[in-house]
C-alpha cells in the first residue's frame, strides 16, 4: 500500500483560505450577564434599497457563526498556539476539577516520552484536569441541579438570531405541522437548562477542550450538523486534517468527527483539538484497534478503557461507542443486503463472534459513565447495526439495536451522562418518519443524530444529494443533528472541495429542517435574501447566501462586468423578459392606483390603463 | 449588450460525448405486438460475484432509457437528417389527419419564405400535418373511445422495468404510506388507457414530432423529469442548444423545455424537435412577445394564435399556457415579498393591467383547445403566480390561480385536451404536502408538474439540492413530472455541466420518490447496485449508477490503479478496517455455524469461537 502521510512541522501554518472574513461580513460578539461571555455571530452588512425601488435602508443580518476566532479579523491566529481557552475560567470557578500531573492514561504517558514525536506533537503547556474524586462535571449533572452554567447562557444568546428590522417582515402566521415539543418563541438560559436536565438536549463540551464555543444539540434549537474528517492508512496528514477542521468550520460545521485512523491519530487529535472552536467527536475503538494491531478479537476492556481516558484528557468532546451492537443481534445481520456497514459495528461483531461473550462496550457500561461523567465527554451511542442499503432499511436487526441504546441511554442518564443517538444511513423516504419516531419513542427522546439517510442506492457519486433529502426530513421529523456525507461517500476520502460540497448540502437540510419546524427567527435570512433578489442587490443575494464565493463566480460567468451587478435584469432572461422587473411595475402601479384594495379593480378604471401605457410601457428602453 | 448567438452550419455534427454508449451498456428493444413497436431500454451487464463471496450469475439490469438512438452503436446519427420518425406510420394509419401543403402559420410562411435563413434551417421534407376536418387527434380522445394506440403500448412495455434475476430479492413487504391511488402490480395498456382516459396522466406526443419515443406523464408511473435548455438574448446559439438537448437525454430526462428567446428561435426550435427523442414543450407566449419587440402590451391573441399554429406544426409536443392569470388575482401579489417570478405570468400580467381587461388566454381558451386538438399537443397550464420565495409559499394569489387552472382543466378536457398543471417554485417543507393535496382537489388529479419547489432560500449556487429535497418529497406525495432545476438557477444560464448537474439531483429526487411511492420494480437497481458494492465489483457499482463516468473518477482520485477495482476495500478505510471485509466474515461464520437461527446463539458454542479466531483472525494479512 502507498501510505505517505505527511506531517505536520515548525513551519506548520494556518490555512489562508479559512481565515478571511466571509465579504461584507463582520465578527460580532453579544456580551451575556458576564463580560467574560462573549457569543460570537456573524454580521453581514446589506446595502440600501435602489432609489427606483422607494429608497429603504436594509439592516444588517446576524446569522449563527460556527467559524471561531478565524473570522475575526481582530485575532491573531497561530495554530502552534491553538486557540484561546475562553471556558477555562468557567470550568475552574465551578472548582470541582483539579489538573492533573500529566496525562492518566499509558498510552498518554508513552507517547508524551517517546522523543521521535517530539516534532510531530503539540506543545500544550497546560495539564489535563479531571473531576476531583466523588464528583460529577457533566452539564445535565449541573442542570438537574438547577444550575445554569455560563455555558447554558452562552448557548441560549447563540441560538436567538438577532434582527430587528426584519422582524416586521415575519407577520405571516407559520402553517402546517409540527413535530415534537412546541418551540419557544425565544430560547431562555432557563430552557436550555431544563432541555439538559430532561435529557431531551445536549452540551458536549469537555472540561479539556476549554477552547470550544459551547453549542447545544436538542431538537427544540436549531439543527445542526457534523463533518467527518480523517485521514485513513492511504491518505492525508496531520496539516490537511487541521486544515479540513478549520475549513469545515468556517463552512458552518458545528461539530467535527476526527475518524483518523492512521499511525499518528494521537498527535493528529491533539492539534485538531488544540486549534478547534466547536466539539470534537472519535470513534475510540478505531484507535484502539490500532494499538492490537487491527486484530478485533485481541481489543479488551483494559485497552478500549485506557484510550477512553487518553481522548479524555486530550478534550474530545464526544465519543461513539458502539455498545448496542449485542451478540444476538448478530444472526439478524446474515440476511441481509450489506450486512453491517458501520465500522466500529463489524469491529465488535468480530470480537463477539470470536468470543461467543457480549461486548465489553455493553457489559462495561455503567464503567463508561463512571468515566464520561469526570471530564464531561457526551456518549453518541453509535449505530453499529445501521442499514447500508435501501433494502436494509428498518430492519429487524436495526430495531433491536436501537431499542438496546434506549436502556443504555436511562443507564447514561443516572449517571448524568449526556447521551445522543446515532441513526442511519439508508431509508426509502416512506420510512424515514417511522425511524424517527421509534427513536423519540425507544430512546426516550434523547437527540438523534443521523447519517443522513441516504433516499436512494443509485446515485454514487451525488451522495450528498441522495442523503440531503433524508436529512432535511428527518431533520424536520425531529432529527438534532445531521451528519454530513460528501460527494466522495462510498468511493474514496473527501478533499477539501468535497468536504465544502457535503457541509452545503447539510446546512441547505439543516436550514430547511428549521424552517419547517418553525424554528424562531430561521425564516429572517430567506426573507432577506429574496428582498434583496428581488431588488436586485446582487451583492447582498450573494452575501447572504450560504457559499457567496460560489453565488458570485456563478453569477460571472455570464456577467463579469462590475456593473452587471447593479443591473436590474440578469443573463438567465435579458432585459426584456425580466420577471422581477415586470412585476415591480405591476406593483407600483397597484401601489399607485390603490389596487391592492381588491375593490378598486371593481371600479373598472380604463382611463387607468391607457395611462399606465402611456407612462410604463418603455421602462426597459433606457437599460 | 452582448447578443452573440452562434448559428449552426453546413458543419453541424453530433456531440460525441453525447453518442457514446454508457459503460458495459447496450441498447436493446423489446417488441411489442406489432413489429415496430420497438420499447427501447438500457441493459447494464454484470459481472460475476467473486468465487471467494460464492460464486453467483448478477443478470443484467434493465433501466429506463430516456437517450434515443444515440446511444444505440447500430444507429447512424446525423442531426441533419434528424431522428427517424419512428410513430409516422402509427399516425398515418389513424387515417384522421392530413398533410398540408406548407405551414399553415403566417409566421412559418414567412420564416420559410426568406432566404437569408437558408443556412440556419433546418432542412425538412415532410410536410406538416393537422387533423381532418373535424377530428379530433389527441390520445385523450382515443383513450375515451377505449381504443389502445401502439403508444399507449409503447409506455405500457417502458413502465415495467424487466429483470427476472434479482425479483427474487425484493421479497419485503413494502412499508410504510402510500399517496395517492394503489399502484398496479404490473403497468397494462389497458390501465395506460385508463389513465389518460380519467385526465390523471398524459401522453405528450404532437403528430407533427413522429421521432418520439411515447412516454407518459402521471403519478400511477414512474416519475419524470424535465430539462430546460434555451438560449437567452445574451448566449449561446442553435449548435449548443441541440447538444444541451442530446445531452439532458442521454442523462435522464424525460422531456425538454426549449426556453429560448434570442432572435432564432423558430429555427433553433426545428433543429431540437427533429433531434429530440422526448417530447418538447415551449412556453408560446415568450415567442409571441418577441414578436411585438417586447412590448407585453402590443400583444394579441392573434399573435398569439399564429405562434400557437407556427409551434404546433413544428412539433412541439406540450404548450405553457399561463391562463390562470386573471385579473383579479394581480393586485393580490403587490404586496409579495418577490412578486410574479415567472417571465409568463408576469407578461399577462402586465396586459392585463394595460388593457384592464382579463387575458386572452383566458378569455379565449376554448379556441385554444380547439387548436390543440388538431395537433396533439397538451397543455402545461401555467403558474403564472407561482411563489418567488419561501416567505409567499401557498398563498392567496397562487391558490386562486391554482383554482382557475381547475377550472381550466374541465374546460380542457371537454375537448379531450390533455392537460398537466405546472406548480411552484419555493415552498417550505411543512408546506409541500398541503400544496399537493391541494392541487389534486382543484385539478381534480390532472397530472402536477412542478419546479422543485425548493425548500429555502439561502442557497444561490445550490438550488438543485434545495429544490432536490422538494422535488423528491412533491413527487412521492403525487407529482407526475419535476422541472429540474441547475446550480446556477437565479445566477446565470446553464451550461452543459450544470444542466448535468440538474439531471443528476432530479433523477435522484424521482427515483426516491419512485420508492417511497412503491412503485413495481424502482428498487432492482437499488438492490443490485447495494450487492454490487457489498461484493467489492467496483465497476458494477459504478455501471449501475446514474453517472458511471463521475464514480469512476472519483474512486481514480485515490486509487487509480486497475487492481484496485478487484481490491475488496477502499480508499475511505483501507484494508484493515473495511466493515463490508468484516461483515462477510461474520456471514460466512454465520452460515457456516447455523447461527442464522437464533436459537443456536443458544446452545451457547464456546468451541466454535475459539475455532473463529483459529481460522479467520488473519484473513486480512494477505492483501
Amino acid at each position: 500500500m502507498n501510505a505517505n502521510p505527511k506531517f505536520l512541522n515548525t513551519t506548520a501554518h494556518v490555512d489562508e483560505a479559512a481565515v478571511e472574513s466571509l465579504p461584507n461580513s463582520r465578527k460580532i460578539y453579544v456580551e451575556g450577564s458576564r463580560a467574560d461571555i462573549r457569543v460570537p455571530m456573524r454580521e453581514i452588512r446589506q446595502s440600501d434599497t435602489p432609489a427606483a425601488m422607494g429608497v429603504e435602508q436594509n439592516p444588517p443580518i446576524y446569522v449563527y457563526d460556527t467559524s471561531g476566532p478565524y473570522t475575526d479579523a481582530e485575532t491573531k491566529i497561530d495554530i502552534r498556539s491553538g486557540l484561546a481557552p475562553l471556558r477555562a475560567r468557567w470550568i475552574e470557578e465551578r472548582n470541582d476539577t483539579e489538573e492533573l500531573a500529566g496525562p492518566s492514561s499509558a498510552y498518554g504517558r508513552e507517547r508524551l516520552a517517546d522523543p521521535k514525536l517530539a516534532t510531530l506533537r503539540f506543545n500544550l503547556h497546560r495539564k489535563p484536569r479531571r473531576a476531583r474524586a466523588g464528583m460529577n462535571v457533566t452539564q445535565m449533572h449541573y442542570a438537574r441541579q438547577n444550575i445554569i452554567t455560563p455555558e447554558m447562557e452562552f448557548i441560549a444568546i447563540r441560538e436567538n438570531q438577532r434582527c430587528e428590522g426584519l422582524m416586521a417582515l415575519l407577520t405571516k402566521q407559520h402553517r402546517g405541522e409540527h413535530f415534537g415539543a412546541a418551540l419557544p418563541r425565544a430560547i431562555t438560559p432557563e430552557f436550555v437548562r431544563d432541555e439538559v436536565a430532561r435529557g431531551r438536549a445536549i452540551i458536549p463540551n469537555n472540561i479539556n477542550h476549554p477552547e470550544s464555543e459551547p453549542m447545544i444539540i436538542g431538537r427544540n434549537f436549531l439543527v445542526k450538523i457534523n463533518a467527518n474528517i480523517g485521514n485513513s492508512a492511504l491518505s492525508s496528514g496531520i496539516q490537511e486534517e487541521v486544515e479540513k477542521m478549520t475549513w469545515s468550520t468556517r463552512w458552518g460545521g458545528d461539530t467535527v468527527m476526527d475518524l483518523s485512523t492512521g499511525k499518528h491519530i494521537h498527535e493528529t487529535r491533539e492539534w485538531i483539538v488544540r486549534n478547534s472552536p466547536v466539539p470534537i467527536g472519535t470513534v475510540p475503538i478505531y484507535q484502539a484497534l490500532e494499538k492490537v494491531d487491527g486484530k478485533a478479537e485481541e481489543l479488551t476492556w483494559e485497552i478500549y478503557r485506557d484510550t477512553l481516558i487518553e481522548q479524555c484528557e486530550q478534550g474530545v468532546d464526544y465519543f461513539t461507542v458502539h455498545a448496542g451492537v449485542r451478540l444476538p443481534f448478530i444472526p439478524m445481520t446474515a440476511k441481509r443486503m450489506t450486512g453491517i456497514v458501520s465500522r466500529g459495528g463489524s469491529i465488535m461483531a468480530k470480537w463477539c463472534l470470536a468470543h461467543h461473550k457480549e461486548s465489553f462496550l455493553y457489559t462495561r457500561f455503567e464503567e463508561i459513565c463512571e468515566l464520561l461523567k469526570e471530564y464531561d465527554v457526551a456518549f453518541s451511542l453509535g449505530d453499529g447495526l445501521r442499514p447500508g442499503s435501501i433494502y436494509d432499511a428498518n430492519d429487524e436487526a436495526q430495531i433491536a439495536e436501537l431499542k438496546t441504546l434506549g436502556e443504555l441511554t436511562q443507564i447514561a442518564w443516572k449517571h448524568d451522562v449526556q447521551v445522543m443517538i446515532e441513526g442511519p444511513g439508508h431509508v426509502p423516504m416512506q420510512l424515514i418518519k417511522e425511524n424517527m419516531e421509534l427513536q423519540l419513542k425507544y430512546c426516550h427522546e434523547a437527540p438523534f443524530y443521523t447519517l443522513g439517510p441516504l433516499t436512494t442506492d443509485i446515485a454514487p457519486g451525488y451522495d450528498h444529494i441522495t442523503s440531503a433529502i433524508g436529512a432535511a426530513m428527518i431533520g424536520w421529523y425531529g432529527t438534532a443533528m445531521l451528519c454530513y456525507v460528501t460527494p466522495k461517500e462510498h468511493l474514496g476520502l473527501p478533499d477539501k472541495e468535497d468536504v465544502k460540497d457535503g457541509i452545503m448540502a447539510y446546512k441547505i437540510a439543516a436550514h430547511a429542517a428549521d424552517l419547517a419546524k418553525g424554528h424562531p427567527g430561521a425564516q429572517i435570512r430567506d426573507n432577506a435574501l429574496s428582498k434583496a433578489r428581488f431588488e436586485f442587490r446582487w451583492d447582498d443575494q450573494f452575501n447572504l447566501g450560504l457559499d457567496p464565493d460560489k453565488a458570485r463566480e456563478f453569477h460571472d460567468e455570464t456577467l463579469p462586468q462590475e456593473g452587471a451587478k447593479l443591473a436590474h435584469f440578469c443573463s438567465m432572461c435579458g432585459p426584456h423578459f425580466c420577471s422581477m422587473k415586470i412585476t415591480q411595475d405591476v406593483r407600483e402601479y397597484a401601489a399607485q392606483q390603490g389596487l391592492a384594495e381588491t375593490q378598486a379593480l371593481e371600479r373598472g378604471m380604463k382611463e387607468k390603463a391607457q395611462e399606465f401605457v402611456e407612462q410604463g410601457a418603455e421602462i426597459y428602453s433606457k437599460i
